[in-house]
Formats: structure tokens, sequence, C-alpha cells
């Protein structure tokens, strides 16, 4: 229950793996970076790596969820969260050095993949996780409105805020069946996570409304906020780029261990009541962070939002099969509707503009 | 809770009202059965009429579902429900007399508006009323494997069956984005209808679904054969054509009467326990008949689902004003995906093909 407070931190929207230099390659969707739309054998190359990192990310989010729901039945854990969310941004940090690593021994070190950098590059790149520490601040205080059900439905406002701010700080264009099915999304994923007691949600005041809205702004602008800086230089190698988003998690996160838990470090150490699947969860968080980092850099939000959303679909129907969940009826419509969406936002692309 | 069959009686699909003779008018919509596409005043006359009647019946089916609730708060009527349905076919009967008559003395006797008829015209005239008397019998057997709110949730196989039965036998073409469009009207009708204890619905026995199923078949059968013969000869007045739907409806009501209340009418008089909500009631029956005949004559059965189930929110909508009703969450939601599934099924036209 404590790990899930990690899912919300910085590196949920800031990542990168091990990929080499992708000099020279570029997006094949619309874009308003000033990227042209790749043809031929790179559009087919990025359009493969799209579908992996999408698959990967879909993958990683859905065992997330059950890796979470496995430590709850093996009962509760006594380590550190902020100690975990330090590993986690450790380990992304790790793993990019060693993807950049393999780069430099393959390609050299070029001006693309170095890590040296200018302020004016990285001057950027705290921001995303500035912007989640002060979403992560507000959750503290919803719960005197909301109870975490209804937490849970109003968390799906992130859908619609993600494809309001990716509009409007992207430029980037959605077709009139694109919104149709984004926003079926958002309701789709509401109504599967629908039960007996959903309908508090409606007895939410105004305040936490207010709330609830703020932070899904907070969380979507901080996402489409890392995708634009990711795009702004398409070129550069995304190892990076992770680097520098994933090495101000470290600094956050280190702060976080000095002002929180020091006492606790200091006297039982740093990985006390560590066990297995603690390890297991703090590797999935980090390669999901990479993957959405990866999924930023190659797609876009847009397939970030029903690539999770279709995660939390699969985690639910894989839970029938390891834990002997009952779906609810509302869990089918729920499914049939983002299924839909889904078809509705492949075949309502917008033809490319020449 | 009694006069809720009615709505399920053979007149629900066959009807018709005061219009002048359409001699000539043809349908904008793409069409199998012969009409080719009508241009510039009467394609616009056209979408208008069937702007006008889809309207009527949903207007007159959201009104239907108020005022049953209206007659339940206002205790249990003692009038047989084989008479209310009796008066409403002969309601029709005589309200499409009386538009015919009115057409003869402005426009004489053609051979549109005639109502002599031949054999081979009238003979497929009873089949609708047929499959949904084979309907309401299976009604009291499915009872035995569902509850009455299971059956309003598995009522909306109807949804998918029209849209499939449609397809087939009128072989008119939806659009792909149309199919999905249908299929999140029946997922957003459903989730409308959402209750604490919906979720009864999926232990329903096989023997339920199935005769769910074939339920929701010849339901939808009934009403694409009533489009068809309809629509066999666009010139002929529709009045005319439900004149002979609705009489035998008339005549098997007649029969029904004397099968189950035969005694209660002799000793107690016909309109026993009827009262000022009853007659309102078969008005209102009337009425709606006579819109969904006028909807498969200038629209198709398509539209007629989407009226009644737009009809279907409004109804709880306006019983929220009325009857202090609580909308809940799982409506909200409904109500969402019905609205995008009506945008997209009016963005999703087929081009005509020419």
């Amino acid at each position: 229950m404590e790990y899930r407070r990690v899912k919300d931190q910085s590196y949920d929207d800031l990542s990168q793996k091990d990929v080499e230099s992708l000099s020279g390659r570029s997006l094949s969707s619309v874009n308003a970076t000033g990227l042209s739309s790749a043809g031929g054998a790179k559009g087919k190359s990025n359009w493969k790596l799209k579908s992996v990192v999408t698959l990967a990310l879909t993958l990683l989010t859905s065992s997330q969820a059950i890796l979470i729901v496995w430590s709850k039945r093996a009962g509760k854990y006594e380590y550190s969260v902020t100690t975990a969310n330090f590993s986690v941004e450790a380990l992304k940090c790790l793993l990019s050095l060693a993807a950049l690593f393999r780069t430099w021994n393959r390609h050299g070190v070029t001006d693309d993949n170095r890590l040296t950098t200018s302020f004016d590059e990285v001057s950027v790149y705290p921001i995303p996780a500035i912007l989640y520490m002060v979403k992560n601040l507000l959750q503290y205080y919803i719960f005197a409105y909301v109870d975490a059900p209804a937490y849970q439905i109003l968390k799906n406002l992130n859908i619609i805020s993600t494809g309001v701010l990716y509009r409007i700080i992207l430029k980037k264009k959605l077709s009139a069946i694109q919104w149709a099915a984004f926003i079926l999304l958002c309701a789709g994923c509401t109504t599967a996570q629908l039960n007996p007691s959903s309908d508090h949600v409606l007895q939410t005041p105004i305040q936490g409304w207010m709330m609830a809205i703020v932070m899904a702004l907070l969380s979507g602008f901080a996402g489409v906020y890392t995708e634009a800086i990711i795009k702004k230089r398409p070129s550069r190698n995304i190892n990076v780029q992770n680097f520098w988003l994933y090495i101000f998690g470290v600094i956050f996160n280190l702060v976080a261990i000095c002002v929180q838990d020091y006492d606790a470090v200091m006297n039982k150490g740093f990985f006390h009541g560590y066990s297995f699947i603690t390890v297991l969860m703090i590797l999935n968080h980090a390669l999901s962070g990479i993957a959405v980092s990866m999924v930023m850099k190659y797609a876009d939000n847009i397939v970030k939002v029903y690539s999770t959303s279709v995660a939390m679909l699969l985690t639910a129907v894989v839970s029938v099969f390891l834990f002997n969940f009952h779906l609810s009826l509302a869990f089918f419509l729920g499914s049939t509707v983002v299924s839909v969406s889904v078809y509705l936002h492949s075949v309502g692309k917008l033809q490319p503009q020449k």
C-alpha cells in the first residue's frame, strides 16, 4: 500500500534505457517541435520502436499493480518508502549510464551522446520532478476531503488534463474522433473501476474537486513538459536526457531520506526490511520509468495514457487467475468502452500534413 | 408496474399519424430497397420530417417511462392489461383512419392511399405482431432464470441484435465508426442502468442467456421486419400501412381479452379501474406507437434505437426534478458514452454511393 506512492513520484514520467544513439531519427506523428515526418524504412523502424516501447510500458505497468497486490497479500513490509524511491532513481541512473557506456564503446563520443551539457539544456530538467513533488504534497491534503476509493476515481481526470495540456502546450492536434476516443477512455477507465461505493465521489466537496483538478493539471503538465524536454532536441541521445532527468530524482530523494528517515536509516541500515518482493518492485518501477521516457521520446503522452489505461485492465484480468478476483459487470462495460476507444484513436488519425 | 408490459407488446414497433400522402418521397439514407437518394428540396424536407418524428419518439418514450413511475407512486391500478392493450391498438387504428379521411378529402383517393389492399400486400403485416407475441410468451419463462433488474440489463442486447439484423436482413451498411458507436450505445445504456446489485447478471445461468438472446433476436427481427414492410412500397401512404399493422394488434388483443379476462370484463365492465393516468398512458402508448412507425418509414431502426436510448437518459434526468431521483456516477458515465456514441454515429456516416 505504502509502495503505491512510489508510482506517483517524479520518476514515474521521467526515464530511458539501453538504446543506441538515434541521431537523425525523427517522429512519424504530427509534431510541432520542428521534426519532419520520416518516410520509408526510417518510418517503419520508428513504428516498430514505438510499438515495442508501448508494449513494454503496458506490461511493466500491469505487472507493477500485480506486484502491489502480491506485496499486500504477503503482509506489510518494514522498508522505508524514501529509500525505495531513492533506489529506483539510482537504478535508473545506473541503467542509463550503462547504456551510454555501450553506445560510447560502439560509436564513440559525439555531440549527441556526450554526458556533459550546458546550463541552458539542463536547467529545465528538474521542473517535472518539482511538479510531481507539489502534486504529492497536495495528495496528503486531498484526503481531508475524499477517501481513497474516491481518489482512485478522481485520478481519471488525469486522462482529460493530459489531453487538454498536450493540445495547448505541445500544440499537437487530435482529430475530432480522437478527442471523442479520449473522452471515452476516461469514461471507460472510470466505469471499469466502479464499485458499489463509488457514488461517494458525487458527494465530494468543492474543495476536493478543486484539489483533484489541480492535481490532475500538475500531473498532466509534468508529463507534457517531460515530453517537450525530451523532444526539444530529437537527435540527443535518450540515455543522456534520462540521466539528467533521473539525477534530480536521486538528489530530491536523498533530501527526503535526510528529512524523513535519517534516524531509521542510521539505526537499522539503508536496506532494512527489504525482501525479495521489494527488490522486484524497485526493479519494476525503474524499468517502468525508463519505458515511460522511451514512450515520451518515440511516441507521446497520448500513447502513454492509452498504454497505462490498457495496463489497468490487463492487471484486473490477470488478477482473476492469480488472486481469484471477481470481475464486475462495470469492468466488462468499461473494458468494452476502452477497447472501442483504442480502436477509434487509431482509425481517427489525422492525415499527416505535407 | 403491470402497465410496463404494455411497452413490450406488438404495437410498440408498429404505427403512424396525421401525415399527408408522401407519394414520390424517398429516403436520404443509403437504402437497399431500391430507393434513390433524394437531393435538394426533397432531401431537406425529408431530413426535417426525419428530425421531427425522431424528436417526437424521443419525447413520447421518455414521458412514457415517467408516466409509469407516476402511476407506481400513485398506487396499484385495477384495470386489466389486456383491455388497455386493446384500447391502444384501437386508438392507433382510429388515428390512422382519421388521418386517411383527411388525406382523401384533400387529395382524393389514389392507388397509394386507398385502404383496400391485395392479399400479397397484407399477408406479411401480422408477422411482426406474432413475433412480439412469441417474445412476450418467452418473457414469462425467462423470469425463472433471471430477476427483473437483471432482465432490464439483458434487454440492452436488443441494441446489438437490431444492429446485426438491420445489416443482415435489410442489407444496409453502417461504417466502421458507426458500428463502434453502436457497441458504445449498448455499453453506455447498460452502464447508465447499473446499480449495486447489477452484478447478479453475471450469475445468469446459460438458459437465461439463451432466452435473453432469443428474445433480443425476436424483438430485433420484428423491428427490422416492420421497417422492411413499411419501406417495401415507399409511395404507399403510411396511414394505410399503419391501419393494416394495427388492425392485427386489435384482433390479437381481442383474442387475449377473451382468453384471459373474459369474466372480469363481463362482470366489472371494459373500463373498470381506469383512471386519468391510465387514459394518459394509453394515449401516450398510441402516439409512441405511431411515432415508431413514422421513424421506420422516414428514418430506420438504428435511429429508433438511438431515439429510445436517449429517451431513457432523458427520463432519468427529468425524474431528478419530478421525483427527487438520485443520479449515480454510473449514470453520468453511461450518459457520456451514449452522447459520444450519438456524435460518432452522425460523423461516421458513410458517403452516399453514387
